[in-house]
């Protein structure tokens, strides 16, 4: 089957679903692609700053649907994922036959790969596609997807997919794949956010110089992507969110329940989410994930720049 | 002061007590730069190993130490340490006067301070130097070294670190900070090897590709230097010891201690020394760090390759 791309003379439409800092990134990417982009978002102001960069609102995700090649969904968990679907003016009731649905939402594999045959008993693709990577990424088409699905789900995706990505993973046929690899990386970001928070506020308790410890430790086997760059916000006591202390209450959530579901035990996540858990119970749970260290700062008097030191 | 180095005409004696994998290749690094050095172990097959590559053996730590201008403790932790110096036959009987005992053991900061006011109460230097870098970095002369001491001690220990060390932290004016940095970097490694190991299996369990795996976490934001270290024993299924085991039972079990006194919280820290006493518990103790991943199959019927898969 050939891609939508190779219909010389006919532009591909994609509909937005969900337009905030990640999703209007993505869509102004496809725009820039030269796809046709209309977006929906339950903010009429979101809907709004989407125009006015020259795109074009939809007064419901089914309306966004109706004429949509790609329907891309940029919200934030499964029951919205759902919503989006198959809620009241979902896209469901609109999506063309053969039209693909791309899910970017971190989920459970399983709830994946349910949606999954759902949309497809309705004669639709549905293509499994987390995504990795902050704002500034997803407004210059250079995001990491994590994605399965059947070939054709992939090969009607596919100019939404090079719009947006720097890379794409094709990891199987089979939506429940790439998300079951985007929670492998949720449990191993969420653990080494925590491990780095935890170590920085020990070195903070001890009076060593936080700079130094941050250039011995990016150096050496300590290391790990979470604490050379969340330390930095500590260093600088900024804990504007980036991605907030709530996303990995939701994310070592989901990886604990599966784990329980398949009888795997994960003491560091259980660990790590008792720390979340906490952060968001002292009222930072919209702050920044780095504010963990705020809360380790806390319970043990170390002083941390821009808090208490 | 001037170096050892700068006093033309005479060469520096080192003395090199451990000569394991570790303590062997640094006192052949030392031999290439030009320095004189003689070797202790409690095994004597190992110093004839370091005779047989043109050393020098003593009998006893303090035959070794007699002559030397530098002394480069090279054992496993500070009870060793404390024998190496203050037990029977122990270097501090016969140190020369400003001479410099380099330290580079892990241990509890506060014990670090101990020895080194013991030493310079007997008149002669003490540098707090843990070393991070495997046998092949020590062999090459390409450690990392954490090190702080008076500058007298750094000046005297100047020959031995130019020899070693690829990278030399100098850290302070004082014994244990070194150590304390250290035990900085073994907090987060100890952990990122247990959240590396829960990952890994996690994925196994889930049946993914374990190559496919590796490939995407090491490109993500999930990656750590030991996921990308220790993976690719688990993927190799190849449990031969580069660093064991028991090395996490100590050293996290330091950092505990630690926190217990400062009462500073560690719940990462704790879930983590449980899997390595686990790991112990079952038989693994000598194994490769890596091993946890083995324990979590154990514990979950994961399939991993070489073990069960």
């Amino acid at each position: 089957m050939p891609s939508l791309t190779e219909n010389p003379g006919r532009t591909v439409v994609a509909a937005v679903i969900g337009l905030g800092s990640m999703g209007l990134g993505m869509a102004r990417s496809m725009k820039r692609a030269g796809l046709d982009v209309v977006g929906y978002d339950i903010s009429s102001a979101a809907i709004d700053r989407f125009v006015a960069v020259g795109g074009r609102g939809a007064a419901t995700p089914a309306n966004a649907a109706k004429n949509a090649d790609i329907v891309v969904s940029v919200v934030v968990n499964s029951a919205q994922t759902e919503a989006v679907l198959f809620g009241t003016h979902g896209v469901a009731e609109a999506m063309k036959s053969k039209a693909v649905f791309i899910s970017s939402a971190t989920m459970d594999p399983a709830v994946a790969c349910d949606l999954s045959q759902r949309a497809e008993a309705l004669g639709f693709h549905y293509l499994d596609a987390p995504i990795s990577g902050g704002a500034t990424k997803a407004v210059n088409g250079d995001l990491t997807i994590m994605a399965s699905g059947s070939k054709q789900a992939f090969d009607a995706a596919r100019p939404a997919l090079d719009a947006m990505a720097g890379k794409v993973y094709e990891l199987g046929d089979a939506a429940g794949t790439g998300a079951a690899f985007k929670m492998i990386n949720q449990l191993l970001a969420g653990v080494h956010i925590a491990a780095a928070c935890e170590a920085i506020t020990f070195a903070a308790k001890q009076g060593l110089d936080l700079d130094k410890v941050y250039e011995v430790i990016t150096a050496s086997a300590g290391n790990s992507w979470m604490f050379e760059n969340r330390v930095r916000h500590v260093l600088a006591g900024d804990y504007t969110p980036l991605s907030a202390i709530e996303i990995f209450v939701k994310d070592l959530g989901i990886v604990q329940d599966m784990a329980r579901s398949e009888r795997y035990p994960v003491p560091l996540v259980a660990a790590a989410l008792q720390m979340y858990l906490a952060a968001s119970g002292a009222g930072m749970g919209r702050d920044d994930d780095s504010s963990l260290a705020r809360l380790y700062a806390q319970l043990s008097g170390a002083k941390l720049p821009g808090v208490n030191g």
